[in-house]
């Protein structure tokens, strides 16, 4: 069994902040990706959080990431942008991004902005939340680069897509209702972590790569690699136009071809449309509070113990974290602390450093 | 075994719109309407193709739909319209909803309409596949009022959502790419025929008024009312999640609140997303073409012979029935000929009346 650790949020925070000023990153952009990595702990997606410390520091090492590049806006209208990331952080091109489709669609109503040479924006969902918090409906699509292609068509033997997320957020009159999905049937991290507790896959997840099904792991590495199949399981067609749609909003609309292999991390599409042009932005918080009410009202299924909206269950767990800290993998903890002490940090904080999350 | 007829499709579509004209329709809207089922026919989606000329003829002597009843913009800005059915045909206002949002998104490059008072809009790749042809990306979602809420919430024993159908389609430099899917595991009109074939449901698809799961209709049927289960097996929430993002673009942003039994049949949200304001309408659609390239070139997994792209069956069926007419069963068609009959129409067509596809 894997030893844990629980390590208080404030003190990731104020970590994480350290690790990448010190990998050049300004102070401001150095705070949104930490908090981006620790919200997403906060909220159980522990494989976007901040596991990630380690594996972006060294991608700045590594010349992937260009901490302070700008991001630029190349081509826009009232309503559109393609967006430059720079290969900055991704959380911080991402959250620009979520910026600039809030402004566009406060003027304009409905707006639609995508990104080039972007790096990886951990947890989609973030960016349509921040589109929610602004009182608006948010779309969110992230593809990946070929590289990222484990993912089979539907009949395919053959990776061709990442397992492009798509997000959508809305306000309620208390925490957003944010939904946010892979459109795969699982992850290539969770393959990976269940091969090195040597597990197996559960059935109906991976092929190996002659395309027939499999549940273990090195089937899965090969060589010859082999595929994650589309969300959906005997209706996974309907999981791979969804994987196909990410692609089209994540890359095309921005020109990045899906064949190449591209140097991109995420391309990513944010799509705000705002209530104030329809039904008017009370009125949709009000029904969206109302279809909040009338679902959750609706009595469990045996097995269940009660109904629950998209994102709910994510922000009681980060509650919970917030109060009583975020559980991390020992060699995760000793990793964050070893890629610290390469840059020179002191890793134990002062009093007068303490950061308010 | 149903006994099967084979109409062609140049009849169907002569009978229908004699059939249509015959309520009350405009000759031009008849047109939409006939030719709405008709294609959905073709392409071999036959729960929404001309099995419902005799429905709709009925929700015409019912007062349901009102042939004629002008469909207008109730609320709008240069990308957004709220558009009041007026319970005219679905197919009618959902053309010219598809035609008012390339119109504003042709000019404001991002533009979203929705509608009130809708009723059955029919297959709802259709719209998205009009706006492709324009050389757009377009999305749309249609809900249910309360009537046709069979879905369960995830963990859920009662129907909270309708089957809620998401779609999309893009230009290629052939036909569309069209994707159109139900967020729910099986259609309940589907359920409705296993039941009269006396044959049982799929595994996983429906549960009894209690929760649990079953195979049988009538079980499904109740009393009490069962429910059916979301798109996605056992990652069901994720099809949950999907049916929620139609209701809040299809009913929410209208103003229609879901916990309400409202006369409406589908609420429609159309999207618009411009290329020629991303990389550019002519280099859209070069993208497209190179992701279908990609995909399809993909070797086929056992059991499959090729990969293929969203809506390319539809699209050979279409071609195929064309050709070969279109089965029906008996009692369909002559129930089609009883409504034409009741209309005091004469139901052969003279060679002077023929339509032109």
């Amino acid at each position: 069994m894997t030893e844990m650790k629980v390590i208080s949020s404030e003190r990731l925070r104020w970590l994480g902040r350290k690790i990448f000023a010190a990998c050049g990153a300004l102070p401001a952009e150095a705070a949104i990706v930490t908090d981006e990595l620790v919200e997403a702990s906060l909220m159980g997606l522990d494989s976007h959080g901040v596991i990630r410390i380690v594996q972006y520091a060294e991608e700045v090492f590594r010349g992937k990431i260009k901490p302070g590049a700008p991001v630029t806006i190349v081509k826009e209208t009232a309503s559109t942008a393609i967006v430059d990331c720079g290969f900055n952080f991704g959380p911080v091109s991402a959250v620009r991004m979520s910026q600039i489709v809030c402004e566009k669609a406060r003027v304009a109503n409905v707006a639609c902005v995508v990104s080039q040479s972007g790096h990886h924006v951990s947890r989609l969902g973030e960016y349509v939340q921040r589109i929610a918090q602004q009182g608006m409906f948010g779309l969110g699509a992230a593809n990946s680069s070929r590289h990222g292609h484990w993912v089979a068509p539907w009949g395919g033997s053959q990776g061709r897509l990442a397992t492009n997320p798509l997000a959508y957020a809305v306000p309620t009159s208390g925490l957003p209702l944010v939904f946010d999905m892979s459109t795969s049937m699982i992850s290539e991290g969770k393959i990976r972590t269940l091969m090195a507790e040597g597990k197996s896959v559960p059935p109906g997840c991976i092929r190996d790569g002659a395309g027939n099904p499999v549940t273990d792991p090195k089937a899965f590495y090969g060589p010859p690699r082999g595929t994650i199949q589309p969300f959906g399981s005997e209706l996974g067609y309907k999981g791979f136009g969804l994987g196909l749609l990410v692609e089209i909003l994540g890359a095309l609309l921005a020109g990045q071809a899906s064949a190449l292999d591209l140097p991109y991390i995420n391309g990513l599409c944010l799509i705000a449309v705002n209530p104030e042009a329809f039904c008017g932005s009370q009125q949709f918080r009000t029904m969206i509070d109302g279809l909040c009410e009338y679902v959750t009202s609706c009595p469990p299924a045996p097995g269940f113990s009660e109904v629950v909206m998209p994102g709910a269950l994510d922000f009681r767990k980060r509650q919970q974290r917030l109060a009583e800290g975020i559980p991390l993998a020992e060699t995760t903890w000793a990793d964050i602390l070893a890629v610290a002490q390469r840059l020179g940090i002191a890793t134990e904080e002062t009093t007068a450093e303490r950061v308010q999350p």
